[in-house]
């Protein structure tokens, strides 16, 4: 007889994955090799051991370890915040009067608010170990930035933040959690790099954006003894840690023999939907699943829907390697978005890859069908989402209902990636009907497209 | 053999309590009456009734029964967010090197990021099941009001909340989220009331206070057919409710053989304390237990460690029944104190008679202090508290540096009331050491005392 299942599924401590899930390695046909911008060859450990961490660097080139440990240094972490718990969607399915069984894994229990602290830690924990004394990096939601700052609160690591501009003055609590961790916060463009000063100079009074802090943060670890650069999402290694979002989400299901038929996150990087749905894909690329994966990305931004599979740089300065990815051009300039976590023109290779071959499947929303979303799930779940999740939820909602038309009692599995605390101003603009929607013309789309390198690769 | 103890202590979902505990029938000399301010007789239901909901009433004034049930359509409600973790502070433990077992309850992981929801939810209920259809309250820091808009929600009630003005422009996120739940929020002194008028007319630039805005919600209450007041501390059947949480930690402790030796819990008007310590309090007045209570309060509002004992008011306007408790004087002016919870002139009247008996111990600490061990704990327990968990944090640390000089390796178990997400005005003021501490003379006391209402009672 199936048991009970609880409101809250969680795992043991012991239960907490001691590995992570390596997808690459069970792929078919593997995501393309990441390229050096001068040579155009496939970049090497030496090539990016200059900027990333040696053992983030061996993960990112590795497509094919299946599991690789994680250090008992950082499982200890991990116990501090760990297992995140699996939630079933009683009170949302009741409101909906669907016959789905809903679930969704909560990331936002720990005080950054969001998944991604489960890799921040484990590149701090590296950065250690390997005997750095610093990192730097950007951010510009914030959640990123917050996540690290605790990371190297606890590894005893300094860290200097760039924040995008703007964010920081619009998000100043934000800017104090991130220092009252210990961290150096820049607003960026900043006067401490050359890149900074470059675009001061040509712009006195621009807010930044997520390209320039890149920038920032690379030239300062560049320029620093012991020092690297740590980045929240895109790169393999990322998706990588992120995996236990997955692992642990499907430890806690199979406790109760359910196997979920339809998996949504929200896309941004890709980092917590590459994480969430690891295992699972995992599953159906050797035939033994019929699961259905959907990415929900904002129609203000929209990489998988709109986007071009090219080459292309990480960066708007066409400093980093190229990456092969679903892209809107590294000059793509996303309109205002509160989802920030989420505005980012281009995509992981791995998720690229897989929305490529027929694996993966995509749609966007807009902000103000989001927030709709967001704020009916906070008045019936009791959770106050972050807007990047609350795509997420809208896609849920939706096959829900669809289930309710159809009669189909589907199971449905969401990544809840954060809480909205500290994104409080987008519900005031929400509450106050201010709020907009902006999708970006063909035009708009051509314009940055034509960012995208002419590379023999691309062609 | 002892089983190895995990850092997250989670009950399962169906030994959430089904009772509350009523620590007054366990009590051998009961906390004296509530006074009708009128006749100076103890206050009747039908008295009562007028402001309160019935079975809040019955509640209030029941000391004999041990265990009340917890209805079925509020145990639902408590699922959505129960059992709350009981953590152990392995990295506390270890920062500090001491011989100590460190225990938190956090009762922070709702959205309303405080224990304060465990009696929204219990009134928002009994209303909902008297046939209400509205609710009136006040809010000063902002957890009860977040507390009551997301009960409200999910019950379908209307709520009003008068905010304190001047925190309402302080939080602005705070009223936000409170906004975000569908609660009218509206500042106090405002022109909705006579009371609120009234002060208004003579200072039109007043920030307000929680003596007013009590005023004013009582009088809102009052007016409006099908509508009461509810509070969210002070009051016995609100302490009852809060039960829960020392129910749910001494469940999660005895599952691993640990008994406390010290209990600590910040204490403003008592809630948190006074449901932490409830059945660990019975075992104690029973002789089963040796165990020590600390209550640790703001030196800006020291109730216990230098009020006295009296029968006052507990609003400013004196319009309440009268509670015989350990009070600075409904006239006493708090000064800023970022513990905006905590800033109440009097203490709740179980709590104030155990500690007249000598079953309480209390302290008091400063706000800079305060903080200190606020931010330590985030960097080591990697949770960002509340200020005024943070009492109780302080308390926690130097009990247990305490036991590292002696050599002895007690138990110690302290609330964790909230998080600090919504307090990062605060964070911010600490962090660019423009913080303060603040402490009354004797002179700003006498001044409170000469508030205290001459009746025989307190002669």
């Amino acid at each position: 007889m199936a048991k009970k299942i609880p409101t809250r599924l969680y795992l043991d401590e012991e239960e907490i994955p001691k590995n992570w899930y390596n997808l690459r390695s069970d792929m078919v046909n593997k995501s393309d090799p990441i390229l050096h911008p001068g040579t155009l060859k496939p970049a090497t450990a030496t090539d990016l051991e200059a900027v990333f961490c040696k053992e983030c660097v061996k993960q990112e080139l590795d497509d094919t370890t299946r599991l690789i440990p994680i250090p008992e240094g950082l499982q200890e972490f991990y116990r501090a915040y760990r297992p995140a718990p699996l939630i079933r969607a009683y009170f949302l399915e009741k409101a909906l009067g669907t016959p789905a069984e809903i679930y969704y894994k909560h990331e936002g229990t720990n005080t950054s608010g969001s998944h991604k602290l489960n890799s921040a830690a484990a590149q701090a924990f590296y950065a250690k170990a390997e005997g750095l004394t610093s990192l730097t990096t950007e951010t510009g939601a914030g959640q990123w930035g917050s996540a690290m700052a605790m990371a190297c609160a606890y590894y005893g690591l300094d860290l200097t933040v760039y924040m995008v501009k703007v964010s920081s003055g619009q998000k100043p609590y934000r800017k104090a959690l991130i220092e009252t961790y210990g961290a150096n916060l820049i607003p960026s463009p900043s006067n401490t790099t050359e890149s900074g000063r470059a675009i001061l100079a040509r712009d006195p009074t621009t807010g930044g954006s997520l390209g320039c802090a890149i920038s920032e943060a690379i030239e300062t670890s560049v320029k620093t003894d012991k020092c690297r650069y740590v980045l929240g999402s895109v790169l393999n290694h990322v998706l990588l840690h992120q995996s236990i979002i997955g692992q642990e989400a499907r430890a806690a299901l199979e406790k109760y023999g359910v196997t979920p038929d339809i998996i949504i996150g929200c896309a941004g990087g890709g980092s917590n939907l590459g994480g969430l749905i690891a295992p699972f894909m995992g599953d159906k690329i050797k035939g033994k699943s019929k699961t259905r994966f959907i990415a929900v990305e904002p129609a203000s931004c929209p990489s998988f829907t709109r986007g071009r599979y090219a080459y292309d740089f990480g960066d708007t300065a066409k400093t980093t390697p190229l990456l092969r990815m679903y892209t809107l051009g590294s000059g793509f300039i996303p309109s205002a978005n509160h989802a920030g976590g989420l505005r980012y023109h281009g995509m992981n290779p791995i998720l690229s890859k897989l929305y490529k071959d027929g694996y993966l499947e995509a749609r966007s929303a807009v902000q103000t069908d989001v927030f709709d979303a967001a704020v009916r799930f906070a008045k019936i779940e009791g959770i106050l989402p972050a807007p990047e999740s609350s795509h997420a939820i809208k896609a849920a909602i939706d096959e829900a209902l669809e289930c309710k038309r159809t009669g189909e009692k589907k199971v449905i599995l969401f990544g809840l990636t954060g809480t909205g605390y500290f994104d409080m101003s987008a519900y005031m603009s929400y509450n106050a009907k201010t709020m907009g929607d902006s999708i970006p013309t063909d035009a708009d789309l051509e314009r940055g497209f034509a960012s995208i390198p002419e590379i023999p690769q691309n062609k």
